[in-house]
């Protein structure tokens, strides 16, 4: 089983490193990343922390392609060569998967209209921009669409998977072997459990956030 | 607030970036990652997929020191020369930290004699070995080691550590933004947790696992 993840630049580290930690030790799982070209991302640390093994002219084809998401990812999403390439991977698949934003990145490459689809809480609205019907659940499978709420959401994202590509078991013994027996200190990892204050803390983040990422580097 | 991240060949991807994408987003922090050389660094999917910003001799002293786990560390263990960095960056920080099987490696550089720790739950008796006092939590605190079970617990231990060096909602705000609201579809992420079969998988993945980490490149 072939699995292309995507990167680029101004991506989120933890949306892509999440669901490949699963994906990784998947048996018989042949992950590949692949950027516009090969070699470092500058992922939205500035650290330029990731490394893609190919460019996406050296991938026609994968069984599972996956797209992760970044506080801003519009410099993707208006890039008609990765649109090409991104609606090329998924004629192919068996699944087409996000994590956070990286939903948007499939909506503007036109796969997701009357789909439903998440993303992360504070771009939900975003979704409908591109026809899909936005669903506030942590995964959404529609059809072969496979997506997945904010960042770390790609844990559960990748586990749902390799249980309907493999079985329950298989995605259970993943679970165990990643310790994925989460007891976060706090209750406040979606909006409905947070107190107002603090959503208005990560919103200013965000909007501070998406303002830096659409600076050149 | 400068936090240096050990990076090493074998180690396991997740059990860096959870926390970084935590300590990423602190206010005020620095991150860095450092290996034994600046450069890529091979984790435990062969890929080459992570990058280093500086080498152990470039980096004298940190107020947050983490230590990410792999399948089998040894290789970083007799190292004397990273176990010489390891002591001395600790007797600067504020904090010294381990994700999975990092505490071992704190472990064989000697900070945990009679100190209270965790690591992964299949690697709990080998914290022994080194004097410290093994504890089955997610997350365990003894003065100013803080250690995290095994991969995923990564994350809990870093929003743990933001809670005590800043306060609770500086914490719960990233928990938020990173919408940390954990559904994983099933519920065997702990050996109590888990049937007896699927944990017998799963130590049948490590030992194979081990057995490739042990291979020179």
């Amino acid at each position: 089983m072939k699995i292309a993840m995507f990167l680029y630049d101004k991506m989120t580290a933890l949306d892509f490193v999440g669901p490949f930690q699963v994906f990784a030790v998947m048996p018989g799982a042949e992950v590949i990343t692949v950027a516009k070209k090969t070699g470092p991302v500058d992922e939205d640390s500035g650290l330029h922390l990731l490394n893609a093994n190919a460019g996406i002219d050296q991938v026609d084809a994968a069984d599972v392609l996956c797209l992760p998401g970044g506080i801003d990812n519009t410099h993707v999403q208006n890039d008609p060569e990765v649109m090409d390439w991104i609606r090329k991977i998924d004629a192919t698949t068996t699944w087409t998967t996000s994590v956070c934003t990286g939903s948007l990145i499939l909506g503007a490459a036109g796969l997701l209209k009357g789909v439903k689809a998440t993303t992360h809480w504070a771009a939900l609205p975003g979704l409908e921009t591109f026809g899909a019907i936005p669903v506030k659940e942590r995964v959404v499978r529609d059809g072969k669409y496979l997506t997945g709420g904010g960042v770390t959401a790609g844990i559960d994202m990748a586990l749902t998977l390799l249980a309907e590509a493999f079985d329950d078991r298989t995605s259970q013994a993943i679970q165990l072997a990643l310790e994925y027996n989460p007891q976060p200190p706090f209750d406040t990892g979606s909006p409905e459990k947070a107190p107002q204050d603090i959503q208005e803390m990560v919103i200013q983040m965000f909007t501070e956030g998406a303002e830096q990422a659409q600076r050149p580097n």
